[in-house]
């Protein structure tokens, strides 16, 4: 009996050649595996799966895990308002690791005995897979045959041919990764540090010319309605407000980063409805949370989207900071207006019962109840004291 | 011989009232002083040395520290990227501490017993000179008459005309504070949390529909060239960037955030150049940087931004934050594109000679030199012993 | 009928004089309470009591807050291993919080109009007093005749013998202030920089001369267990651990610190069970924590130290941090095996399921199964990567 | 002509080992060098030398890095107290670093084309190693035979004999390492989490019984003075301090921590100065900082420990948190009195005219001059309304 293989199988050339190699070369009983963290629609994945028996695959499997992707990784880059290096929300980074994590259950399920992916071994995305496989199953054996192999894309194409397998592999201009948090895009501007995409890049192109003002609904923390309509689910409701503001061609930038693996990177994306989340719900933090809470939740969330970008989501401080993130979206509930316009949005303003402007005590700029001009000056004086002491000894100023 | 007061002056009805208040209740001799970091044009200042002398102002002098005020603050904001709550370059409330320190340190050079202000007690700017002024003169006692009368606006009014001052001293519908670093807009929509200020109460209009690219030319993190023409001066380059991207109506925004004594504030704001220096400085740091320098200078740039903010910048610390900020400069030179377009701009790149993306050990998402796919195996294996270890012990997955 | 004020009395001069004052100059109906944080012993507290009903206190209550003070806060600081300034765990600020809580919820209780205390206007404790007293109830207004008239301890003494009451009022030469959580120690030499306490000025005095080894069990980071014995009450295992290792002369030190209202104070302490929790504690952490949770620990609890010490526990980032900690403890079990010696302890070691020093994954200086030298080889080639570039585009070494 | 390798030579059984490899099986001509970073006497390194040639080396140097490592590593070692994991003074593997670059720059001199150490693949000092030499050096290949055999210490003792090396390499029960910054020590029982090292193990001895006041000057951060004497050259300083504590036995503990590679470790030190020297150092600053300075110190500090230890000195960042803390010590100058017992010192109190503590503005726990309690009731107020608004909004408590 052969020994069972579970390979990450996308439908691309790098996995079509690993699910053909590891059957041929290795031997293996090959089972495909496609982890759908809401990146693919039905008419996708049922492509590949064909593709996958075309291949030989023993069996293909569509692991469907965008509820826990939601759920472990988005809910929190939420409440963290996570943008890496001020301007990434981690769009398709973060499903890698979720995707990581069904094959290898999937894998241990099924009793395999090796597990395979197609990464390059350039970028991020081997480690994530590798690092994940490692972590939760240290006795499955990972093999990466295009890795190991370092070969072109032709040499890749002639071996499929010559094993029969055809099928139009011609590559795109630009490389694009859509996912529910976002779409990356690569490119030869990419490559470059002084030019940005050209309009034609991205895939979500400009249709609509005026202004339009939504609103979203936040309770604790997550979205829970666009324009009026609730959710229960809000991966439903992040997929109505992309298909909404994604007309607006809102959400463009450049991502310029650090890899796991110590170069500089640099990778356009577009980002509608994660971006427009992002930033309301701040807007919705700024008048609940205390200025405290609001440091702390940013230090904590910088390294929160590090770790989940650098595949350390597996580490015990993320499930204890995501604690602390829950812990403080008791009060971040309430509605944010939100204006669109082409390439752009205009946060408007929210309206929320945990308010913290709307209080009895006082108002901005405005003479109040809570306090006298003699409360202010000995606030004042005493707030001073430290400075005047240490003034009074250093004699700097 | 009358005691001296050196007071703050503006040339609005407060610091006017103050004026004859000192004057004819407590029997002083007024020093008017207006301390300019580079909000005031020459005809304004003239209009208010005019209108000093009018109340009787035994002396009036305009303090100019716009230099000073870029060298000791706008420098070290860009250098560390400072946005307040993510948003706000801290426009206007950091140039009153240079302001007050400008007003002290002239009351001392004077002689004065005496310093005043108009601030009201409900604001921040009452906090700023009063510390700075305690802190660095503790001797010279400080008098607010419009913080300590409460007084309306009518009854100032009323005042002066029985003292034979008579002027216009209708109010505008929009408060504005113009700096160097940006301009503050306070007006009934501030007040509430869910509207936004209306297009006619920026000061700066749209009246560019085009794009424009420029260039920004950065020489160890301070601003020394636009779009080709060099600078000696940072100012100078400041205000014709400020000239160029104003007409595009660029950084305008809503800050919402906690004042030093303790409520949220709103406030509307218009920052061209600041909003464009401080991202395309950033992006520079992107490529220059690495990680960990971005890191740490994130952290105390937060800080920095709050202390600055909250009058505290006579902290040591501040000092001390100042020279790690210098020190990351050193690689931070090249040029940043930009292009303009109504209400935003894009980051198109950067080129720099100390740019980390230009190397000869291997480029982001290409095979490279400097190492092979064992490497990054090995590497991964380590970087997971110890969530392997976690696991393992713990059997948490 | 009189107005009802709620005292917070301690049975000394200041809130003795408060008793007699509020209720013969203001008029009001005294109701004396004493709030214990574990601090007093049974005697002490009906001492206290009698004093009460002989200064005419209406109604005299002791309020137990003990489990609760370990419950909110003690807990905590276990858990954070706090030492303010690296040195002090903050034995009494942190009581004087929930002192200040119970007695303003017992005025809202009885429905009193004023609440009283004894703190003079030089220290924190009439911080934590307002502060508390104001978040939670801000119709009931404060009291502080001591503090507002700034007597002298003879016109204090005076006062009451006029009004009949007389008893021994003479003052100790060290002002000792005893709690669950450690005893701090003020006199002439704290007033000092360069003196330390004397032998005698210590409660706790040297009475074993030989070693002692004691175990020390943990369950999720509480104490639960001292040499062998078990307890489900920590405040007992506490109490019990200080007999112990109080006759070593355990845990003394001085405190340097920044008060609230800005200057530097210096006060002496002995806490021999809470040193020695904190210590065992950390150090059992460091066996059963990953690298990253400890870093995080360690940021927020110097926070959460210093919000507790400067009356600040009732921001809501308190509760989130303590979420965090929470989360942290789960695998915060086992036996630590501590040497106890005249003036000092050794932790001699730890023995938990969840050491993460022992797993299969490889020892610390031995040759391992888990890695090959080629793994960190490569491990070393990528983690140096990005300095490697660095010095190559910056040639700085 | 033969290709010249340099290798970091110690005069121990796997560095001889290599260096007769090297030379038989490479056919390299080994040049031996030793970096000295103060842990070697004269005698030893002259010991040192003789077998180096007695073993073939071609030249063997000795690099006097003392100073270096003293000004470029203790120095802010100190001024940031670092003490990993709260306990250990980063006493060896902070020389390694220095050690590392001593021995590349002296390859590089001698146009090498190799360089070789004899760390196994078990431990940190081939990270600290291998990255050192790559990153400044990355044209020189590194070679380490140890490590890559992965021999017995037999197999090694029996190939030096076969090449005619004999000389007595019997293990000692405890590897000592020796440093200027301490003397760390491994044994059996630092394999173990429940034992700590017996007294014997440790190379000072328990000499001096009584208890001796010493006094320690520092200036601007760095020790100048021991008891009196003026010292141009902290590193004799240290020295002269070391051998007057050692004899107390001061300073011993059992460090754990996380390895570059990600275990846990165990170790044993004695590090009688450093204890000292960090732990009044740390006093005198409590005295002379601010709140803030220290807080922000503290965060730095503990990255710069870690960075350090983890082999990642070169990183740009360690240069600016040198600027920071650089900064701080501007008035860290004082002397400090400090009590020596056995095991065991006590800090008893500061003299410096930095101290914070001596100022006119008021002293803890005094009623003072420079405020009110009005002052103090005003600053409760408006310290207290962000509370109270959150507590009227949220309704919490």
């Amino acid at each position: 009996m052969k020994d069972k293989v579970v390979l990450a199988y996308s439908g691309g050339l790098d996995t079509s050649f690993c699910a053909k190699y590891l059957s041929v070369e290795k031997g293996l009983e090959v089972y495909t595996a496609i982890a759908n963290t809401g990146g693919f629609g039905k008419e996708e994945l049922e492509t590949i799966e064909k593709k996958a028996y075309e291949l030989g695959s023993a069996k293909h499997v569509t692991l469907d895990v965008t509820d826990t992707y939601y759920e472990k990784s988005i809910k929190y880059m939420v409440f963290g308002n996570v943008l890496r290096n001020n301007t990434y929300p981690i769009s398709v980074s973060s499903e890698r690791i979720f995707q990581a994590i069904a094959i290898i259950e999937y894998a241990k399920k099924i009793g395999a005995k090796y597990v395979a992916h197609g990464s390059t071994g350039a970028g991020n995305d081997q480690v994530r897979f590798d690092l994940t496989f490692e972590v939760l199953a240290p006795d499955i054996k990972i093999l990466t045959p295009t890795r190991d192999l370092v070969l072109t894309r032709q040499e890749e194409i002639d071996y499929l041919k010559k094993h029969g397998v055809e099928a139009d592999w011609s590559k795109m201009a630009y490389s694009i990764n859509k996912g529910l948090w976002g779409t990356s895009i690569g490119g030869k501007e990419t490559l470059t540090s002084d030019k940005t995409l050209p309009e034609s890049a991205y895939p979500s192109q400009l249709t609509e010319q005026g202004e339009r003002e939504i609103t979203l609904d936040f309770v604790e923390g997550e979205l829970k309605g666009v324009d009026g309509k609730r959710y229960f689910n809000t991966v439903e409701a992040i997929r109505d407000l992309e298909a909404i503001a994604s007309k607006y061609a809102i959400g463009r930038d450049m991502h310029i980063g650090d890899t796991i693996i110590g170069i500089k990177g640099r990778v356009g994306f577009e980002a509608a409805a994660p971006m427009i989340i992002i930033k309301a719900h701040q807007m919705l933090e700024k008048h609940t949370l205390t200025k405290w809470q609001m440091y702390w939740k940013e230090q904590l969330s910088t390294w929160y989207g590090m770790f989940l970008h650098e595949s350390l989501y597996l580490d015990p401080v993320m499930r204890d900071i995501e604690k602390f993130l829950e812990s403080t979206q008791a009060s971040v509930s309430g509605k944010v207006i939100v204006k669109l316009r082409p390439y752009q949005f205009v946060l408007v303003g929210i309206d929320s019962p945990y308010d913290l402007m709307k209080s009895d005590f006082g108002e901005y700029g405005e003479m109040n109840k809570a306090w006298t001009a003699d409360d202010v000056k000995g606030f004042t004086k005493i707030l001073g004291t430290s400075l005047k002491i240490y003034n009074s000894v250093n004699k700097k100023y």
